[in-house]
């Protein structure tokens, strides 16, 4: 039988459940407004938002796997692709490219020039140190965690900072091996 | 010149920008599990949420009438009407109905049978007393500020709580005046 083939972003976004993207902008907004009232410091904004990311990708992989047809990838680069492609337009309806690999393939940028989270947002003087996006690095790390790829995600540019795009560097840590806790006959 | 027809709620959510339902369902529950670890008492994550919501819908009312085509209701009851049919179908892709007015036309129900916030959503026993959707509440009675109505919104069903619909009562405390800082001539 012939593998199912990968269903492009675009189709996939075209037939998930949707809602309007300004009532998530603002939402995502009130979340980050939220933090920064209760947790005051920057650097811990930072971290909750990375944090949040990381629960919500350990969850939505599921959705992705489940939806766009894609099969184990071979490698960290076929991954990260895929994540550009599929993930970040059936996620937020945004194409996103892969570049800047380092020699071995464990290092990459992927970049992204529309962003809908950011739509409407200007950092104040006092939060000049926030990621505001942070949520996305912490959502491709838990989402990354969840198929055996332990990585870094980094901000390297960010439009709120004034930078032409977005750049997130991903940076495979460690391979970890699949357990299988089960056996195939039990 | 004929006026401009009201567009439908499918209409302008089919060409309004969206994302991925599931990611908003987990960005929300992502909020309010902050809220609840935050906060700790149940009913200040209510009273957060609700005036969450209010932040949102003092905004989200520009897009609404902006891409709708509404122009200013004639009533409280047109008023409910528009929000049910064309508001929800706008912003969460599902439709509402009102029902239950009272006799003189100021208090009623809208009533939502499907409702992406709560998706994969349960509440743990400590959790009883949450409003989960308190941001809906919170939404539409800053969107309704906005146009001059001061409303009170309550639950009165919740799907989280054993009741088969949503159900949040609309009851309109005082038409506020529209005031004109300006002279036309100015």
């Amino acid at each position: 039988m012939a593998p199912i083939a990968p269903r492009s972003g675009d189709a996939i976004f075209a037939n998930v459940e949707r809602v309007n993207a300004e009532l998530f902008t603002l939402t995502y907004g009130a979340i980050v407004r939220q933090l920064l009232t209760d947790l005051e410091e920057v650097d811990e904004v930072n971290k909750q938002l990375d944090q949040m990311g990381y629960n919500i990708g350990i969850r939505l992989i599921d959705e992705f796997l489940a939806k766009s047809n894609v099969s184990r990838c071979n490698d960290f680069r076929e991954t990260t692709d895929v994540i550009a492609k599929v993930g970040f337009k059936m996620f937020l309806g945004v194409a996103a490219s892969v570049t800047n690999w380092d020699a071995d393939g464990t290092c990459c940028s992927i970049v992204l020039e529309d962003n809908p989270l950011v739509d409407f947002v200007e950092l104040p003087d006092n939060c000049q140190g926030l990621y505001y996006c942070n949520i996305l690095s912490g959502v491709i790390r838990g989402a990354l965690d969840m198929v055996s790829m332990k990585t870094e995600v980094t901000w390297l540019r960010d439009v709120l900072r004034g930078d032409d795009v977005f750049e997130l560097q991903v940076k495979l840590l460690k391979h970890v091996p699949e357990e299988y806790p089960y056996k195939d006959d039990e």
